[in-house]
């Protein structure tokens, strides 16, 4: 199998989930009891938190855990704008950040969102006319799952200073792939997820800067300093904070071997199809995302005949495959629907190899051909 | 070691942790993907929630996914309950029901917490005439998790059904071990916890009975038809289905096994300590739960003891340990401060033997006498 989805999902780093075992076998215990399992849960918990911060060089008591990246996003949504105020986004951003948005929306609140460029760049003059003294976020995120595009971060979260609004961003594609930094950036809210950058599923942490008030969205025992009750995920906790050590530690190392995995995969695959077109920022982009347009296919053909060569690809978004809806991305960027309808997103990572990157384009070759071959836009196209 | 403190977190079962461990390894997929790893996900998802169903006598359509009780009480409470609207609850819940009380009023919503007698059993009559044609909810918890009483679960669902209220129930410490049939009772909505059935932490359930209009909490990708956004934590849930595959096929020989040990238990410490009672309803209660008071002694003070001598105890709620309140389950129950101080929870479970109990009570003896000599009360109880 040749796993190219990594933006939908990843596996596990298999010192992760070492580091997990003791907490799935003996060491169980509620990091709330007062005995003796109860503290070493509890510890546990500070080990990893520091392990999270020190990724994007927060300090751990600004790392608020949740159970995933949409959470995070919810947090920081309803929990910094209330009824009356106004919320500046993008078009392109995650269902996770959209959806609350259009609840806030029914709640009375104004929601802006800020057009982009045809290769997925937000427009900065839209967002500081945006803002005005009723604005009670900015969210804006730090790179697309789509098309991979890395939004000017530290010019917004600029202007947002100028402004004094505070910034959040859903930097769930973004950390463990390119250097992020709270500090250096400004940002002062920004979700995380574990499951894309190589740790367990059902876990995440919202970044939210010291002195920053936020409204917890999930009440109760008040674990998590209040801002989020619940028994801890342990186990998971301490696996997302050994993946952010290792995407720490080999940042460097892994960018660059993305970036040639995918750089060859974008080449070859430009080189060696017709018609095929790389959407999104050239430069400006997630070192792991390729995204191609294929005139003349369906994507879910594609996908569904590179799954038959046990290669696992995506049209875009995982979670809107089911709904069937047309990517709100690529339309922001001005896409037509045959452009929409033809797009293929690889995401490299985790155990992929150069080997995997050249049979893939053999097979992607054979399959476009084979696919353009009974296309309705066969004659138009002259393929 | 020997654990007593099943009500705070319970270890996994081994078969648990072995059902989990392809889906924290190979089987990585999202399973909103389209390719084969993601239909694998979406499989294990399917087969997790019937078991969970099955358990409980809901289908599986019934059994919206989240990341543990808390978030499943929360949900059950904001996705019903709204502006001008009456929730009931009562004054012993969980702090994942109070806590969300507390905001529902301060958003403009009129709560009732009905009392309770000095057993911790609810209040029929206070509930018939608390019932108002506003009412949107009314929410008692199965079980209590700190004196183990068990609600007339069936009673309540029938008054509610009379009047048109849903009922939602909180329970966490009921299911996995005494028989709860969701249509049996008519219950319209019930938080389940996996880490409370040796399954793992950060899953749990929200039962919301077919036809019952809620308002999801976290949106975002759709996921769990749109109740509740977020990608899945697929290997917890392919746990937490184990975990209630085990609970359904051993419920009665498991609580037989607990009642005699927890028999056993409140024999020998009532037989062999003066001074000391047993909380809670003596019949209507969690074969699990031992809940007792040792006047002139303070049960941080035996937990502590207790655990130097290896044994895991809990005064009450796991959660409630660091903000150091008092009970406000004994408190409802009208128990003395003194009463209180002086209470200690312990909870039997997985792997619980005979020998632990006996061992458990000797220490236990040692402890209290100790403690009682150096006590303040000591020329008060003659001890
Ligand atoms: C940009 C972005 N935000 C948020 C999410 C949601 O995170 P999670 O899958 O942890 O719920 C995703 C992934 O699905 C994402 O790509
Ligand atoms: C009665 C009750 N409700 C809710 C909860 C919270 O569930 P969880 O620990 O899964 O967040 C607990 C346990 O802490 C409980 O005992």
């Amino acid at each position: 199998m040749i796993y190219l989805d990594h933006a939908a999902s990843t596996p596990m780093n298999e010192e992760v989930i070492q580091e997990m075992m003791p907490y799935l076998k003996e060491n169980f215990g509620n990091p709330s009891s007062i005995h003796r399992l109860g503290r070493v849960a509890a510890k546990a918990l500070d080990s990893a938190r520091k392990r999270i911060a020190d990724l994007i060089n927060a300090s751990p008591d600004e790392i608020l855990l949740t159970s995933g990246g949409t959470e995070s996003n919810n947090t920081a949504l309803f929990g910094m704008v209330h009824q009356g105020k106004r919320l500046i986004t993008s078009s392109i951003e995650h269902d996770a950040v959209l959806e609350p948005c259009k609840k806030l929306q029914r709640l009375g609140c104004d929601v802006v969102y800020l057009p982009v460029d045809s290769s997925g760049m937000v427009d900065l003059d839209a967002l500081r006319n945006s803002i005005t003294n009723d604005t009670a976020l900015v969210s804006i995120m730090y790179a697309n799952n789509e098309v991979g595009t890395v939004q000017p971060v530290d010019e917004i979260a600029r202007i947002c200073r100028q402004h004094n609004v505070p910034f959040h961003s859903d930097a769930v594609q973004a950390v463990g792939k390119i250097k992020v930094d709270v500090k250096e950036s400004g940002i002062d809210l920004m979700s995380i997820s574990s499951h894309k950058i190589n740790g367990p599923k059902g876990v995440g942490a919202l970044y939210v800067r010291r002195g920053m008030k936020i409204e917890p969205l999930v009440l109760g025992g008040g674990q998590e300093s209040g801002l989020r009750s619940g028994t801890e995920n342990v186990a998971s906790i301490v696996g997302f904070g050994k993946a952010c050590q290792i995407a720490k530690e080999n940042l460097a190392s892994n960018y660059e071997r993305l970036k040639t995995l995918r750089d060859r995969l974008v080449r070859r695959t430009t080189n060696e199809i017709t018609h095929v077109t790389l959407n999104g920022e050239r430069e400006k982009r997630l070192p792991n995302n390729a995204h191609f347009t294929f005139l003349g296919v369906n994507g879910e053909d594609l996908i569904i005949k590179l799954d038959e060569h046990g290669i696992a690809a995506s049209t875009g978004s995982a979670c809107s495959v089911k709904t069937q809806k047309a990517s709100h991305v690529l339309m922001a960027m001005g896409f037509s629907h045959e452009q929409i309808t033809g797009s293929l997103r690889l995401t490299v990572g985790y155990g992929n190899t150069q080997d995997d990157i050249d049979k893939t384009v053999d097979i992607l070759k054979e399959i476009v051909s084979d696919l353009r071959s009974v296309s309705p836009f066969k004659a138009k196209y002259d393929f």
